[in-house]
């Protein structure tokens, strides 16, 4: 699996929705061509980006569904289980805990921690809000190696230090902040103000073309 | 601006976070050596990025934090106010409503829409919940270009068609599907189960790395 490029890693989760909707709807193959109309990207990327896992396509045949979606789940690691945490249970925690969609793809929910006693033994979806403190003895008895963050940027950068301490691997950042971490820890950073800033940028650029038409 | 490819242009809400937050605390000037140690990239990219637009940058004096913070402002169109409104006002609908990061920089939240008549008339942060039948009328009156999408899969493609008629320039789009609409349409999109694959990826990479040390 070494030496893909990250842009091709970062494809397989859209090519994993679509097979996912293709089996939904009992299609049990596909050529290049049928998938690059769905996907708006070129037969030939869809050729090469799924070279680099060893083909799975048949020529005159194309693609099987089911073995292809399972492949790319092996790839992105979907075939295992994972329990997963949420820091922070306010809005965002809150949307994050009731998203029943991660559960499909093997992501459990196992708890929620949050500083504000306030917001203790509120239950979404079963799972009881517990207080940070009890952090360190929950992970110890519960194997969680995912940590959704979605805390005060000031508390974020202590939180994850903590986190990993404890042992936690991986953390999906949705604080508007860059984590420092050791280097074999994962971070994946959802900037919400950013992926705004950019649709900015590109409706700034539509309505200048828009004004240069008139 | 044209012809600067797209890794630069998501490069720079990243440029503008940190120089808020060098403004924030007092920065007046900063070198591309000193950005690069915050930023962890090195220091030629960001003179390569920076020259993309104009340099911005003095020999021997570096980048001014103001200057430069508002020139990337400008870019990215921050420099406007924008109305934002949010179709679906369930848990993550109504997490985005609760985010005032958006205002700071110049989205302002104007209406709130969802087609469950139980959560008309509730209101987050002094804004009603409206039924979605009154969407058109209110953007007859309150101009707005950005909306937020965050319905069921089955409703989303249905709902751009028709933000699209209404006069939409730009949607901001977390549901998981892409949607298919005219190209003078911005589409942001969101994809948080996705963004989850990513880490799964780069967590079983982890995992089977410190395996094989042992």
């Amino acid at each position: 699996m070494k030496g893909i490029s990250s842009a091709v890693i970062r494809r397989l989760p859209r090519y994993y929705r679509y097979l996912d909707e293709l089996l939904e709807n009992d299609v049990v193959r596909i050529s290049s061509k049928e998938l690059s109309e769905k996907m708006n990207v070129t037969a030939s990327q869809i050729r090469q980006d799924l070279n680099n896992f060893g083909g799975f396509g048949q020529q005159g045949y194309g693609y099987n569904v089911e073995y292809l979606y399972k492949e790319i789940g092996k790839i992105l690691g979907l075939d295992k289980k994972y329990n997963l945490i949420i820091i922070g249970a306010g809005n965002l925690g809150q949307a994050l805990a009731n998203y029943t969609d991660f559960e499909r793809r093997g992501f459990y929910l196992s708890g929620i921690f949050d500083v504000n006693p306030r917001l203790i033994g509120m239950k979404i979806r079963g799972i009881e809000v517990r207080l940070i403190d009890e952090l360190e003895e929950f992970i110890k008895k519960n194997p969680v190696y995912i940590a959704a963050l979605t805390l005060p940027k000031t508390k974020a950068p202590q939180m994850a230090a903590q986190l990993v301490r404890f042992g936690i691997q991986a953390i999906w950042n949705f604080v508007p902040t860059d984590l420092h971490l050791p280097k074999d820890i994962v971070v994946e950073n959802v900037h919400l103000v950013e992926s705004l800033m950019h649709l900015s940028y590109n409706l700034k650029a539509v309505q200048e073309e828009n004004q240069e038409k008139k």
